[in-house]
């Protein structure tokens, strides 16, 4: 207990602020899960109002002179003084805009996303054009307004609302660093891959009910707490809710049951990120997730690192089996690895391996960039991203639903997020390669379905950190060095073409 | 628009109310229904902090002086000025009461419904006795404090709560009414009963997912609206969610069809009241239910009054039979219609055919108004209930379980909440009657399983009037007279003497 008394007032005001923000969580969720479509207005208008309050007690006058006054007066332990800190970067990026900017965007985002679900399938971005200029404004408007308070450059501001004290100067090296060895990677996996015999493919179909009860079961295996969280079904698979009442969601497509399956393993690696969250500063900024990136390591750790590997899938692969009852040599877990680390250049994001996915995350970065600076004008999008896409991996998109007008994002508002994804995959690899060193029971484990030793390690050195640390000082203090693309490529290498 | 500002900024203080309340409402229906069972504090903090800040709302300083300027500045049209009252009656009952004595309250009721669900099986009264008293003495001091600000009765405020303008002397006079004829009522029907062979038995069991997919066949019928609203399974069944997202509850009895059916179509009643409640005045308390006695009479008119009659009976017994391919006598229409209206006393007031609840209703009254007045001591609770069994329903429980602690209103604090079961009733009867006058098509209509004319009458004479006028002015208006209980006696002595 500190004698800060404007510290202590302030955590009295997060917390109630986290009980709103959890309670806006399950409202999205059920909006998502559970809503009527003809009730969309009444929620809009219990989300908006919430929405105000939350940013009322954020931006309430005296906030600003609690957090002066709580670092002024100091006493405060490691943990406090980094809450103390998450407290102010969220009083800046709530704060920073005029409630005029903040609703000016969150309209111009709705009708433009409205525009987006009508254009994307009729290859329309001429129609999309002006509502995504609007956008676009008021995004760099966001940015630069934000960047004034935060004394960071514009777009390290937009960044900075996903990835806390993120930089493009150190996503540009780590870029490099991947543009460096990716496509002569590629190129090699691709020719080591059109040797071999393709892999043999499961037959379906696969009942929806089937696929549920092996989710659970491979949830389960991981660890995640039904008693503390739920697996439903939603148009976009997410994790939502709050660290103590997780709500997943996946979708079901009776051809191909690997989607959801590698889906829900990915959100539960998600999920077990928010579960293993320090229950001490359970209602507390510094409680919270690091930032995006750290989320994604931990989505693609268990999903690409651990669950696309052969260890898991030994274990695994008989379970998939029975639970189709699946006949032949198809459901031999080499064959399935097989099937699930196929390398293949695609047009669509989401659909990406790990191989190729890096590459369409650094052709977003480097657009977005240029339009937030004014060096690529709208009219120029389309052009520029089918140019990337032949540059980066050699196919050119033949329309721009399957180009430009792919990802929700952009048409959202949202920025500064595409780089996180392969951060995200960088840190993954990189924890994982030193959790394998750390306890030489975690690939074995693996092989028996056993997650407790790779958890054990994850809770302790990033779960339970929360966001005390920065994901660089996190990945130091836990891996050894800060995020860099070494890992990322061994992982690759191994996987891809020693195996 | 009226040029009463003061009056136009208070909608704009309720409709923030409302959308609150509207995601406590959401956020109440999760918890009984999805919310895994670790994630209970979790949502604790989130609907303690929503609840403080509609509290605040409401208590605002301002709200006192607004009120008094909106009433001093007139100009309203009769909704508005129907809507301001009810403000002033919810801005009474949320001011009256200092924070200290609702957070007593909110604890002790939370602390002897624990009890209370330890007690009851183990038939233990005594232990539960000290905590029943703090609830008692809190909840007769929030009466009191009502009670001075409405300028009524200790028990009258109680009773203002969950029936606006509600009076005991009311009351008496309508349960005097009911007690000059019910028992000899019920001794008539129990002997016509035991004079003709007794209903045939369905024989089950009754697959779930059958009950499930007749319940909507049959609230589809009613003219429930899904695109807002939803049917879904909780341990006790509810109607929650908002006028614009009706969430109904239902549990199933694999054994016993018709209490899930019967259940589904009572609260579906209540839910077509809430969707057909005033669009116009959506988000601000007059365009909210009258109060707990209509709300009632809307669930028992489609239950007790549409649903357990003939004409209803003949277009349902088909569907219940092909539900669960049923075959025999059993199955006919009659026989499931004299199932539907056996009337046989027993100790459970839920369990209660439509004879004999008043009279479970009359006695919980009596005794609960006794407790607040200080003419019954706790310590005589138990013996005054049995006694009162056995006068007005001729059978005597034979532990608490099934006598004084069978249900949890008195140790959840509802004490005033019993008589708007029975008000509810008698209204029910008296509206359906005077529909059934008013369009000669709506009982033709229910044969064919056709609710457009019972809810097209009910709708304009009922739902969209919203709290624009009081009880029994509605029922005048409607009915031609205040609420009483001729009806309710003639529809009795129709269904169980005469049919």
């Amino acid at each position: 207990m500190t004698a800060n008394k404007a510290y202590l007032d302030l955590e009295a005001r997060f917390r109630r602020l986290s009980a709103i923000e959890g309670a806006l969580a399950i409202l999205g969720w059920d909006r998502s899960t559970m809503m009527p479509p003809g009730s969309a207005d009444d929620r809009g208008e219990q989300t908006a109002a919430l929405g105000v309050l939350a940013h009322e007690i954020l931006s309430a006058p005296q906030v600003g002179d609690l957090l002066a006054g709580a670092e002024a007066a100091g006493g405060l332990d490691a943990w406090q003084s980094a809450n103390l800190r998450e407290m102010r970067r969220a009083w800046i990026h709530a704060t920073a805009l005029s409630p005029a900017l903040v609703e000016a965007m969150a309209r111009a985002a709705t009708r433009c996303e409205m525009a987006w679900r009508e254009a994307r399938p009729k290859n329309d971005f001429a129609s999309l054009k002006p509502h995504l200029q609007v956008v676009l404004d008021l995004v760099r408007e966001t940015g630069q307004a934000k960047a004034a308070k935060l004394g960071v450059s514009t777009y390290d501001a937009l960044l900075d609302q996903y990835e806390p004290d993120g930089r493009a100067e150190r996503i540009d090296a780590l870029f490099a660093e991947l543009e460096a060895f990716l496509p002569d990677l590629l190129q090699r996996v691709l020719e080591r891959q059109a040797a071999r015999p393709a892999p043999l493919p499961l037959a379906g179909p696969f009942p929806v009910e089937a696929q549920r009860q092996l989710g659970i079961e491979m949830m389960r295996a991981v660890g995640f707490d039904f008693s503390k969280g739920r697996l439903d079904v939603s148009a976009h698979p997410f994790t939502g809710g709050t660290p103590d009442d997780v709500r997943l969601t996946t979708r079901y497509d009776e051809a191909d049951f690997a989607r959801a399956l590698m889906g829900v393993l990915h959100e539960t690696g998600h999920a077990m990120y928010e579960a293993g969250l320090p229950a001490a500063w359970r209602h507390q900024p510094v409680g919270r997730a690091r930032g995006m990136a750290l989320h994604e390591s931990q989505s693609l750790l268990l999903e690409m690192q651990a669950c696309r590997g052969l260890a898991f899938i030994t274990f695994a692969a008989p379970r998939m089996r029975a639970a189709f009852a699946g006949t032949g040599a198809a459901w031999e877990a080499d064959n399935v690895l097989q099937l699930y680390t196929v390398v293949q250049p695609g047009f669509i994001r989401v659909d990406a391996d790990e191989v190729t996915y890096p590459l369409h995350v650094i052709l977003r970065y480097r657009l977005e960039r240029a339009l937030i600076v004014g060096e690529l004008a709208l009219d120029d999008l389309p052009a520029a991203w089918n140019e990337g896409m032949q540059r980066g991996l050699g196919i050119r998109p033949p329309t721009d639903t399957v180009g430009c007008l792919q990802d929700i994002h952009w048409y959202d508002g949202a920025l500064g997020y595409f780089p996180t994804y392969t951060m995200g995959a960088l840190a993954a690899a990189q924890l994982f390669q030193a959790a394998l060193r750390a306890d030489a029971d975690i690939e074995p484990g693996l092989a028996r379905g056993d997650f407790v030793p790779l958890y054990r390690w994850l809770r302790v050195n990033v779960h339970e950190k929360g966001a005390s640390a920065g994901t660089d000082d996190l990945l130091r203090a836990t891996t050894g060095a800060p995020l860099g693309a070494d890992a990322f490529r061994r992982h690759l290498e191994r996987r891809y073409l020693q195996s």
